[in-house]
C-alpha cells in the first residue's frame, strides 16, 4: 500500500462516519498533506451540511496551516456545482491547493467529471481512481441513486442451515443469536428504510427499531396495501412511530386510522401493488437505501423481479425441518432458471455464520 | 511449532496416504529421527498388512541405520497386541529406540495405554499427546468404531442457498458446481460406505462412483426395505455393481432379484427399519464409516436420531424458491427444539460454499 492509498484509505474511514447521516448524499471523507504532514481531516457529517473537504480545510485552518500548496486527498470527486454548499472544486481552486488524489469520479450527472475538469483546468495537478474499487463499494447506495435513479435494495434473511425462515406455524424468534442481531440493528442503522411485508408485520409485530447498537433507527415502511393492519403494532404505536409509513393503494382521504397521515400511495395494477413502483416512489422520496426485512412473500417479489443489490444471509446452526422458506413464493421449472448469486464474503457470528451475496443478474 | 510438532505433522501427512484403504484400522504415519536427520518413514497402507512404525523401521534399514538410539514419531500409540500384525511396541523395545512421541492414546480396548506401558517400562521415553487435537481428527472414523462400536457417519448435502436441494418435481441434477462434485467424489474415495434411501436410487439413479478423482470407489448401499427395486438401475448394473449392497426387512431366500446375494438383512419393527440397527450392522461387518447421500427422507431419520456426526453442505450460489428441503420429513414444535450443530469451517470452491459442520447434541 502506498501513501496515495493509504491516505486514501483514511479518507473511506473518515467516511464511514457518515452513515447513516448523509442521505441521498454520498459518504466523503477528506484528508489534507502538507510538507508530509497531516494537516486537516474532514467528513460529509450530515446531509445539507457542509461537504468533506470544506470540513477538512476548515480543520487545517483552525490549526493554523494555509491550504496553498497541500495535497487533498477524497475518495469522491469534487463537487462542481452549487447546491446546498459552496462548490468543492471551486474552494480547493480558490485555495491554491497543488494537487487533489480522487478515489473515484462522481458519476451524478450535475458532477461527472466537471469537478476534475475545473481542477485540471486551474493548474492543479489530479490523480483519479485510487482504491476504487473500495470508494464505489462504500457508496454503493449513492451510485444506485443517482445513476439508476432507484434505491439501493439489500435483502436480510435469517434462517437455519437447512433454510427455514421459521416453523410452518410462522415463528421465527430467536432463530439466531445475539451478535447476528446486533449486527442487524447496525444494518439497520445505515439503511435510510426498514421495510416488511403486511405477514410479517403482523405475525412478528416486529419494532424494526436500532436497539442493540448505538446509531440513529431508520424510517420503518410496511407493505398494507388496503390499510388494514391494526394501528395497536408497534410501528404504528411505540415511540418512533413518526418514523413508519405504511404503502397502500387507497388514497390517504379514504383511510381514517390514526396513522393515515403517513401512508404512501402506489398505484395499483390487478389488485397488486407494483414492486418497482414502490421503489421508484421511494427515489423521488430521496431514499437511497432500502434494507427489506421479510417476509417470504416480499422477499419472493424481490427474487422475481431481481429488483435487489445484495443479501445479508444470517445462517443459524440449527436445523429446523418443516418450516418456511425465504423463497416460498418463487417457482421455476428447470435448476437452470434459478437465480444465480455470488458469495462475496462469509463472516462468523458467535456460532452463526454470515453470507454476503451479490445479485448478478439484476438489471440493477 | 516446535521440532515434535514439525515431525507429527509429517506423520499425520503420512497417515494421510492411507484414507480408504485401511479401514476399520486407523491411519498412521511414522517417521524416525537418528542424530538430527529423518532416517526413515513409512505409514499404514493397507488393511492387514505391515503398520506404520514397521514400514518406517524397514525404510531406515533398507537406507543402511540402525534404529538403535533413535527417535520415533507416531500419531497413533503403537500397538501391543498380536492382531493381523507383530505388536509394534514390541518392534520399537527390540531395536532399542530411545524415545517415542506419539500423537494420542489408542482408545483401541486392546491397546488404551498397554503400548506406551509396555515402551515406558522398556527404559523408553514416552511422550505423549503431540498435537493431538489434529490427531483425533485425523482418526474419527477409528475412534467412534472402535469406542462407540458404530461406524462414523457424515452427511453429504447440496442445496441452494434458500435451502433446497431439488425442484418440486425431485430434479435435483447439477445444483453444485464442478469443484463440489470432485470435492464429493474425493469424500467418496475416503468412506467405507456411500449410503442412500430408496427414492434417490429410483429418482436419480445414480452411480455413486469415484470418478473425477483419483481413488477407489466405496461399498455402495442402498435402503429398499421390501426389495424392489428395479435392477436395471446403475448401482445393481453397472461395473461396480459387486460393490452394491442393499438393506432389506426381507431374507435372502425370499428376494429372487438378480442382485439378492448382496443383501443385508435388517430385522423390521413395524414395517420399519431401525436406523440403528443398520449402523450396528455396518459395525459388525468392519464398516468404520458412512457417507449418506440423501434424500431427503433418510437425512430426516438420521436429524431426528441424532445418529450422526457430522455435515458437508454443499451451498449453490443460487435460489430455487419453491423446492424439497433437506430435512423435509422433520418436524419440531419449537425452534428451541431445533436440532444443534456447530459450523466447524468454510471453503469456497468456485463458485459454490461448503460449510462443514459438525453434530453437537449427537450421543455419537
Amino acid at each position: 500500500m502506498n501513501t496515495d492509498e493509504y491516505l486514501m484509505k483514511k479518507c473511506i474511514q473518515l467516511a464511514q462516519k457518515g452513515k447513516g447521516y448523509v442521505s441521498p448524499n454520498p459518504l466523503v471523507g477528506c484528508v489534507i498533506l502538507k510538507d508530509g504532514k497531516i494537516i486537516g481531516k474532514g467528513y460529509h457529517k450530515l446531509f445539507g451540511k457542509e461537504h468533506a473537504e470544506i470540513n477538512a480545510g476548515l480543520d487545517a485552518k483552525k490549526h493554523g496551516y494555509e491550504l496553498k500548496d497541500s495535497i487533498v486527498y477524497v475518495n469522491l470527486e469534487p463537487c462542481s456545482h452549487t447546491g446546498k454548499t459552496f462548490p468543492c472544486s471551486e474552494f480547493l481552486i480558490k485555495e491554491k491547493v497543488s494537487r487533489v488524489v480522487i478515489g473515484m469520479k462522481d458519476p451524478y450527472e450535475r458532477v461527472n467529471g466537471r469537478g476534475i475538469f475545473n481542477l485540471k483546468k486551474a493548474g492543479i495537478e489530479v490523480k483519479c481512481g485510487v482504491l476504487e474499487y473500495e470508494c464505489k463499494k462504500l457508496n454503493r447506495f449513492f451510485i444506485k441513486y443517482v445513476t439508476k435513479h432507484l434505491p439501493y435494495v439489500s435483502l436480510k434473511i435469517a434462517q437455519s442451515i437447512d433454510g427455514k425462515i421459521a416453523l410452518e406455524d410462522y415463528t421465527s424468534k430467536w432463530i439466531t443469536g445475539e451478535k447476528s442481531r446486533k449486527y442487524v440493528h447496525k444494518l439497520r442503522s445505515e439503511y435510510d428504510v426498514v421495510m416488511i411485508g403486511k405477514n410479517t408485520a403482523q405475525i412478528d409485530n416486529p419494532s424494526l427499531t436500532v436497539r442493540e447498537v448505538r446509531g440513529r433507527s431508520p424510517y420503518r415502511i410496511v407493505i398494507d396495501r388496503d390499510s388494514s393492519l391494526p394501528e395497536n403494532l408497534k410501528l404504528f404505536s411505540d415511540s418512533h412511530r413518526s418514523k413508519t409509513f405504511s404503502i397502500s393503494g387507497i388514497s390517504k382521504r379514504a383511510v381514517t386510522n390514526i396513522y393515515s397521515k403517513n401512508i404512501i400511495k402506489v398505484r395499483e395494477k390487478d389488485q397488486k401493488i407494483v414492486l418497482k413502483d414502490i421503489l421508484k416512489k421511494f427515489y423521488s422520496m430521496n431514499i437511497s437505501s432500502v434494507l427489506v426485512e421479510g417476509g417470504a412473500n416480499l422477499f419472493s417479489q424481490f427474487i422475481k423481479t431481481g429488483l435487489f443489490d445484495d443479501i445479508y444471509y444470517f445462517i443459524a446452526p440449527k436445523i429446523i425441518g418443516k418450516g418456511i422458506s425465504s423463497f416460498e413464493n418463487f417457482k421455476i421449472n428447470s435448476i437452470r432458471d434459478s437465480k444465480q448469486i455470488e458469495f462475496v464474503n462469509q463472516k462468523i457470528l458467535e456460532k452463526d455464520l454470515l453470507i454476503y451475496c451479490r445479485n448478478v443478474h439484476g438489471n440493477n
